[in-house]
């Protein structure tokens, strides 16, 4: 095991009811700025709960971060909080609301230009923020991540900082969330996972099992979930599940991955594919190329997480990364790029783009340009059954 | 699931000569005690890790923190840090010094009496405090609880309040462990799992399998560290596992049972029982007694932990439990009273303890004197194989 520094001091406030709860959450006497998405929670009345909760505060309203935020709009929002002197941001909504907060925070406190901020990727100083999670998928509600887009250049990246003072999670958001968004979440949250799983075997064998223990759980409600997106247990699950897929608990003193992201951000900068979705397209192709050196952990994923436990280590682990992608299209996404009309013309600009700033990605630091071109190679033909 | 709130704001710091960045977490300008046990920090080295971090600040010492920590002696412990205006305390040493250390905080924070603050069961206010952990087992490190003893009236009570501001767990400190604190420390680790795992079946799938991963992981490196108890990811895998068998990360959304720690107390309040120990006679009692309340969940832990996957579930639900007394067994731990020469006695003064408060322990709240006497009587037989 490796040596380790953990701390994540946000407090979770997880059930139904429980956004009637933020008077006793926000502190009194904070110049306090919303911050919310398109109007998504007009709609299934989590702003009506909100706005009952808040009954007799002052506080502004900022509307309009867009999934993937736009550098461009959170720049308003922080002119915005400046004039206002605001010091406390609740973001409601889902997990690109609440990345945007994170800039949003960091903007206020500082007189750098934001997307300087996302380049340096570290904020050096943010105000309060909390959140309204309404969408379970990235982890942002219980992490010190965000992940920002500059719509100009169509550039993606993440920067690190604090952590929610407190997110408030109740699974009856949840139920007004379409199929594909579920989709999204479910693939974003098992990737996570494997993010942080998939990698050197035999780090620690709690890490290991919390791990699988999420990925099993992801695997055993999605197809549930279809059949009964009005569960409550099943929505908490799934909730929990996103929540602790990235919140730092399943991380401790193992290396990790994360090249996935590096490529599906750039699919998502570049074509506007749903951040989950990317990731589900770039994994299977990631694992493929990397099967050499992944082997050993694929053969106990597989035999822990699908029940693998004959043939060659190779043949197993080809199955293991075919039941993953198998996993992914179960929700119903798509999982190759010809499916998403996307070719070679992406491929050259993501390798080039890697090559350009020396990219060399993941656990062993070896996903490289070209690397990157033989994992997106490998996602082009149409899928087929193994 | 049960709505839930979960924050836990300690900073962990896990690995080899990390003892040395105490001065990077201990503010600047707190008037400081340290606070030790018996003086096997002495012996094994830790002493001198810590003063050597410690060069050129101040602070005075307090030594002889017993085991099951005397609130005799802890009284002396708060005159002391009253006396030199002490605002921060470092606790060097095993669980029961870190517990003191938090009766202590709390007593020089307060003008109540140390023990009154035992019973009411919550600290209002306790100074900051921090430790250098040596004994893997209660998991005090990273959690708002303590277990405190009197000794001139035999009883042992657990209060609750602040968390650690930050404790240090470097798995090399343990290599000076005898193998009967070894075994009674996976016998705690193990046993707070069961507390928190062993009740009401489909409360949370993240949960229930976060809980059988730490039980797999005991179960799993017990035998390895018997054979090599200095080796490094063995112990760092031990050391993490009592760490995360108490600190609210598996009790998200569920219920709780306790039981058999309040049980276990009174033996170590009468008897002197390390409480790891006397946790390894009573759980498997208490689960031959409650078994019609809990067989659901004996036979999901016996198939996940044990691989039992024929026979009735009552047979199941035998044999899981006669494979949790076995695991104590192999430990080197005895599991019957008989064992230890405890008989009908005590079996009596406990039982009447138990019906004079009034208790009613557990996860359904009908662990009652009588049910007590009932667990106890079953620990009572020489152990015979099942």
């Amino acid at each position: 095991m490796k040596n380790f520094v953990f701390q994540n001091p946000t407090k979770l406030v997880f059930g139904k009811g429980e956004i009637a709860r933020l008077p006793e959450l926000l502190p009194e006497n904070v110049n306090l700025m919303l911050t919310f998405g398109g109007g998504s929670v007009k709609r299934n009345c989590v702003y009506d709960q909100v706005k009952e909760a808040l009954k007799g505060r002052n506080y502004i309203e900022f509307w309009g971060i867009e999934p993937n935020p736009h550098v461009e709009t959170l720049r308003k929002a922080i002119q915005l909080g400046k004039e206002n002197k605001i010091d406390y941001l609740l973001a409601v909504g889902g997990g690109s609301v609440l990345d945007g907060t994170k800039l949003i925070a960091a903007g206020i406190a500082s007189e750098k230009e934001a997307w300087d901020i996302v380049l340096e990727g570290y904020a050096p100083e943010q105000i309060a923020f909390a959140s309204v999670m309404t969408v379970p998928a990235t982890g942002s509600e219980m992490n010190g991540a965000a992940v920002i887009s500059r719509d100009e250049t169509k550039e993606k990246y993440g920067f690190f900082g604090d952590y929610p003072r407190f997110s408030i999670l109740d699974p009856e958001v949840t139920y007004s969330l379409s199929e594909h968004q579920i989709a999204c979440g479910l693939a974003d949250a098992f990737t996570h996972v494997m993010e942080q799983y998939m990698t050197t075997t035999g780090q620690s064998r709690i890490m290991d099992r919390w791990a699988e223990g999420v990925l099993s759980s992801i695997i055993e409600i999605a197809p549930k979930i279809k059949e009964n997106p009005h569960d409550y247990d099943l929505m908490a699950d799934y909730m929990l599940a996103a929540t602790l897929a990235l919140n730092d608990f399943i991380r401790m003193g193992i290396t990790q991955d994360w090249a996935t992201h590096n490529i599906g951000h750039e699919l998502t900068a570049l074509h506007g594919t749903t951040h989950g979705h990317s990731l589900a397209i770039v994994l299977p192709g990631l694992l493929r190329v990397l099967k050499p050196q992944k082997q050993a952990k694929l053969v106990q994923y597989g035999e822990r997480i699908f029940g693998i436990t004959t043939g060659t280590d190779e043949e197993r682990a080809n199955k293991a990364i075919a039941l993953t992608e198998a996993f992914y299209r179960s929700l119903g996404l798509t999982t190759r790029l010809s499916e998403e009309g996307i070719g070679e013309e992406t491929i050259e600009i993501i390798a080039k783009r890697f090559n350009e700033r020396g990219a060399a990605y993941g656990e062993n630091q070896n996903v490289t340009g070209e690397v990157t071109r033989e994992i997106l190679e490998s996602c082009l033909p149409p899928y087929t059954l193994s």
